[in-house]
């Protein structure tokens, strides 16, 4: 499997060591799993996992675990759901949700699951394509060639094909999915135990979280017969033993070149965090105004909080000076070796120059490439489905490849059930996020730009925002309906406010896309590619790509750490649960779990820490035995997880999952969730 | 006056080049001066300059501009005043204030005016009393002697005096300045035009605000007599006219080792950042809860705003790399120059390491440290109360010389006028900032912490700020007055929860301050002082120490400049202000100048830009001629002046400030302010 060059054997010591690793499933390294823990994983076995896991679109990863639909994943993916499904009078999000019989079971809104069919090497097809050509061809040529991958893939409305860029570019892969669109809620807890110490304790261990959720997917209005599937273990994790996760892991910069990890720490990193943090004070308040305003921001203030702490994390790692050092000595490594061979030198040597030039010119567009294109609209919906609106008008009318990628026709299934999504629309919270992105551009971009102009002309961010909110009609999807399928014409003529702000800004957004996808993008995937064929050449496939939100395994095992010289046991337990609960937000258990506190056994593990490599988007993964039985369901890392993003270190870093035991005695005695424990095979009172 | 070493002179070359300095009055280059315009100002000249500056406490810069003691500021230095004279039905930020008679004028509850009388170099007598001590034994005995240097030289309640540590600790002088805490606010005009054009135009130029504010220092409950002061010049600002700036200077950091920087650019500057981005985000939303809830919090939410702005142009002027290694190699210049010398690298080779150890003892103590400390209580007046009434109690009874320094005798007038200022407490904001305080203390602490525990119990941040905001008394001075004036015993056994809150917090704060004294500050002004030595042992006093906010002299032009290849003019006019206004905040203009518009003469200057070298806490300051004389009153630098912090560019470095006929313009055709115009000596018509 892999490709070694005996020659070349000390720079590759270090490097794939331990514990570390997303790997793909067509690349999995089983002789290095057997080599520390004695379980050699076979092809069959793979393909089962593989068949079992499931990808949640937008963000999170699940998988299945009975022949007829259901899914596992966490309370947190599934929270967006609750609450759309949620009223001022009947609020999931804080009462849970159960559905005690098949009717109950309730169709969320906007969710997809994908389950991954099959992954096929296009690096060859794509290199042809993209032969001889820089810029703008480069990047048209391969936009084409994907787009009819993808089409030539997507034999039907539920197939879903993506051309997946691993490497930065160093191997391009076809990656075919099952998609399921009719996805109901199932089981979800109340958020004060799914989320049980709040962002205080998110992104820490010991933890006591009870983040999992059962969803059901149906086809034909019926639940989805699934095979394989992931059954229980008999006890769930115990301590020192193997587990393996099968997940999303949404990305990793661990490939990065220097320039780009610079890029990271001194802009990327920083100001994304400062708007997040804007927006966290922003949401705070908002949340004093009363109840109902804090029932409609509250997912969006999870995801706000969450990224947040993550950022931190990230940034900390890349302004930790041993850490960069590693990085740069990594890369000097690498160079030494390309320049010590002149063959080499002239195939590979330029390449890290020109992807730090295209840093550069990234670095002076990066302003209006955020406020314009990348972060346009600050998250809202109504932003959004006016942009989809006004987009697809001039883009569906074009020839499949000439297309923006997100409107090529194998990706419209997404554009539809996006745009047509029946998730409700709240004016308060669209107002105030209208009115942060609108000050947000004149403050940044200036008062005096000409954009900035156009769009506010005499008005003030607040005034304009108000007038587009209240004045459009594009909550209703009934409208986008109409608009969407009356075509670009009826698009073109609606004087909706929305989306004529929309139309203001997107000559400039789609110029600076379009330049930030020649002159950026496409060098660094032309110089990326070079520099993973050298990184091929000189260690193999025994490096994993960085994380592309598709399906990874990481192997490790349930593993405490030591932390300011302190040990920190893996597991953690009820009776711990039942001691941090304070009667306070975050710290104040559900009326369900005081009740039931004569009942659970204390003793019984709640959740657990495990030395996998994992990153944001694993979510939701399952966590399993090398027999292939769920232990329990992933949520978080510790906090020295974060810096995962650009690195793995095995002393420290942790998955924290919540314990299957843990699972099991809380649908029993807290929720007594017999339909759902007999479809888990775990009806039988013991 | 300087010394330089002749075969040094190829490392002076590019030192103070340029009109770069914010140069001490003991010590200003007038020959540099006259090498570059043709002017050599005299001792004469500094000393009536250097008495008709004057200095507001808490941050801002001022003129004496008549013999009765009438004082030039910004309005944004009078903001504070004007807001705490305000009522929800009267408020002076939003109609303007003018006293057209002398009983109108109205005393500011919380404003000091310092007037610099002498200045005292003691670093001799310093150097002695600390010599062959470190850590906590030199910073007790340095403490000790400046408490005694202090005292013995505030001869009368209306002397301040102040040790003021020049070049990191390379001089040591003592300030002796006259005291006025008797304010009167005398003129503020509205300030929809002292900051038109709000956030978006704030360090930016072109300009076209009218920041310019009156008050007067009384004694004896009479206008003060003051000599010297500053007479208004003929025709203002000419393009490329010399031009002199007095003023306080806050702080600068040109002499930071690179160690220092480093810990600036990872952490002091983005975390700073982060919190203030989140109070940004509150307070914008704070607002959105009605008018009311705008008019209180508008003067915090000014501040919060121009900082957030300034540091993010310093963090840029960091993350610049070719600025980075300029500083680079100006440290390797003078390490080299150390090192070539066995002597000179024994008494100064170490101290840079020394500053680079010190530095990381920093970063891990500085979450504490800020959240203990420097920034506990994240703004709220009434836990500056509780805190200063708390520490008064323990600090007061010990002896003067083992005293925290902010309570040594000499600084008693500035602790008693802080703790009983009559300005008005606002309960919704104050609980606002409470929240988001302990919010951060658990969120960077961590809810395990045990000071974190102690603090909140079982109660959320929210719970307890409405707590401890709703149940103290603190906010009536009366209280406060009693409490102080009932000495320890009185404050001990008051049960107030805000000063129970601030107990709780204390052992381990002040624990924090000590570890930081000891190990941090001490280490870096004794090794910094031997930088300084070996900097001045090689430069001479050819450099200027950083800005203390301590008076200071720069000197430069009336100039433009270019930005992105075009060219800025130097001066705006008020038909460009007219043309600027959209009737909507910020750009909305205030009803007497939209009244005025056919009165006024549209060619009259209104703001200028000028390569004086200042910084935050410049601001008010006066700008004048060779001939002393008033040509405009600074109000901010440009966009490109916010990294003047780190190094002065002379290129687009600049000054900003409201034009001497501009005001004219205004207090005569908008405001017929007769009485001030004729105080100015400009009541006659023209």
């Amino acid at each position: 499997m892999t490709r070694l060059l005996p020659a070349l054997f000390l720079l590759i010591a270090g490097l794939a060591r331990a514990d570390e690793g997303m790997w793909t499933f067509n690349d999995f390294p089983s002789n290095l799993v057997n080599a520390r823990y004695g379980f050699s994983p076979s092809q069959e076995w793979l393909t089962k996992v593989q068949l079992s896991a499931a990808r949640i679109a937008g963000g999170c990863s699940a998988s299945f675990v009975s022949p007829t639909g259901l899914v596992m994943t966490n309370h947190h993916c599934v929270r967006d759901c609750a609450q759309q499904l949620s009223t001022a009078q009947n609020d999931y999000i804080v009462k849970g949700f159960y559905a005690a019989s098949a009717p109950q079971e309730r169709q969320c809104p906007a969710m997809e699951v994908n389950k991954l069919l099959r992954i096929t090497d296009v690096t060859n097809v794509l290199t042809k394509a993209t032969q001889g050509k820089e810029g703008a061809a480069f990047r048209d040529a391969q936009r084409a060639e994907i787009a009819r991958l993808e089409k030539e893939c997507a034999t039907a409305p539920d197939i879903r094909c993506d051309v997946v860029n691993l490497y930065q570019g160093g191997m391009y892969n076809l990656y075919q999915y099952q998609r399921f669109q009719d996805v109901r809620l199932v089981f979800a807890p109340e958020e004060a135990i799914a989320f049980f110490g709040g962002d205080p304790d998110n992104f820490e261990f010991p933890r006591y979280d009870y983040d999992v959720a059962f969803v059901r997917v149906y086809q034909d209005g019926k639940p989805a017969k699934v095979d394989p599937w992931l059954r229980w273990s008999a006890k769930g994790a115990q301590p020192g033993e193997l587990t393996f996760v099968a997940g999303h892991p949404g990305g990793t910069s661990r490939l990065l070149t220097v320039a780009q990890l610079l890029y990271q720490r001194d802009y990327a990193l920083p100001e994304r965090l400062f708007q997040l943090a804007q927006l966290r004070g922003l949401l705070d308040e908002f949340q004093q105004r009363g109840p109902e305003f804090t029932r409609i921001s509250n997912s969006l203030k999870f995801s706000v909080d969450n990224s947040y702490k993550a950022l931190v994390g990230r940034r900390e790692a890349l302004v930790d000076r041993d850490f960069f050092s590693k990085k740069v000595a990594e890369e000097q490594k690498l160079r030494d070796w390309v320049k010590a061979d002149p063959e080499r030198q002239k195939r590979y040597g330029q390449a890290w120059d020109h992807i730090a030039r295209a840093t550069d010119t990234l670095r002076a567009m990066r302003i209006r490439l955020r406020l314009l294109e990348q972060g346009a609209g600050a998250g809202s919906d109504l932003f959004v489905y006016a942009r989809l609106l006004a987009r697809s008008a001039d883009e569906l009318s074009k020839p499949n490849e000439q297309r923006l990628k997100e409107f090529a026709d194998a990706r419209k299934p997404e554009v539809e059930q996006q745009l047509l999504s029946p998730a409700p629309v709240y004016p308060k919270l669209e107002e105030a996020l209208v009115t942060f992105y609108l000050t947000k551009l004149r403050e940044q971009l200036g008062p005096d730009a000409p954009v900035v102009k156009r769009v506010l002309g005499t008005q003030s961010p607040q005034a304009l925002a108000r007038k587009v909110v209240s004045g459009s009609r594009l909550a209703s999807p009934q409208v986008r309906r109409q608009l969407y399928q009356g075509g670009p014409e009826a698009i073109r003529a609606s004087k909706d406010p929305m989306l004529e702000l929309v139309r203001t800004l997107d000559g400039e957004a789609r110029a600076v896309r379009e330049r930030f996808e020649e002159e950026v993008e496409s060098v660094i995937d032309q110089n990326g590619e070079l520099i993973a064929r050298a990184r091929f050449e000189a260690y193999g496939t025994s490096t994993y790509p960085d994380a592309t939100f598709t399906l990874r395994l990481s192997f490790g095992q349930v593993k405490g750490y030591s932390e300011e010289g302190k040990t920190v046991e893996p597991i953690t337990r009820l009776a711990g649960l039942y001691e941090r609960a304070t009667g306070e937000d975050p710290f104040r258990l559900p009326p369900s779990w005081l009740r039931a506190k004569p009942r659970v056994d204390l003793q019984t593990p709640f959740d657990f820490a495990s030395s996998n490599d994992i990153i944001g988007g694993n979510s939701g993964s399952p966590i399993f035995n090398k027999d292939a039985e769920i232990v329990g369901v992933v949520f978080d890392g510790n906090r020295r997880s974060l810096g995962g993003d650009f690195g793995f270190d095995e002393a420290s870093n942790r998955t924290v999952s919540v314990h299957s035991e843990g699972i099991l005695e809380g649908l029993r005695k807290v929720y007594n969730a017999r339909r759902l424990l007999e479809e888990l095979g775990r009806g039988g009172g013991g």
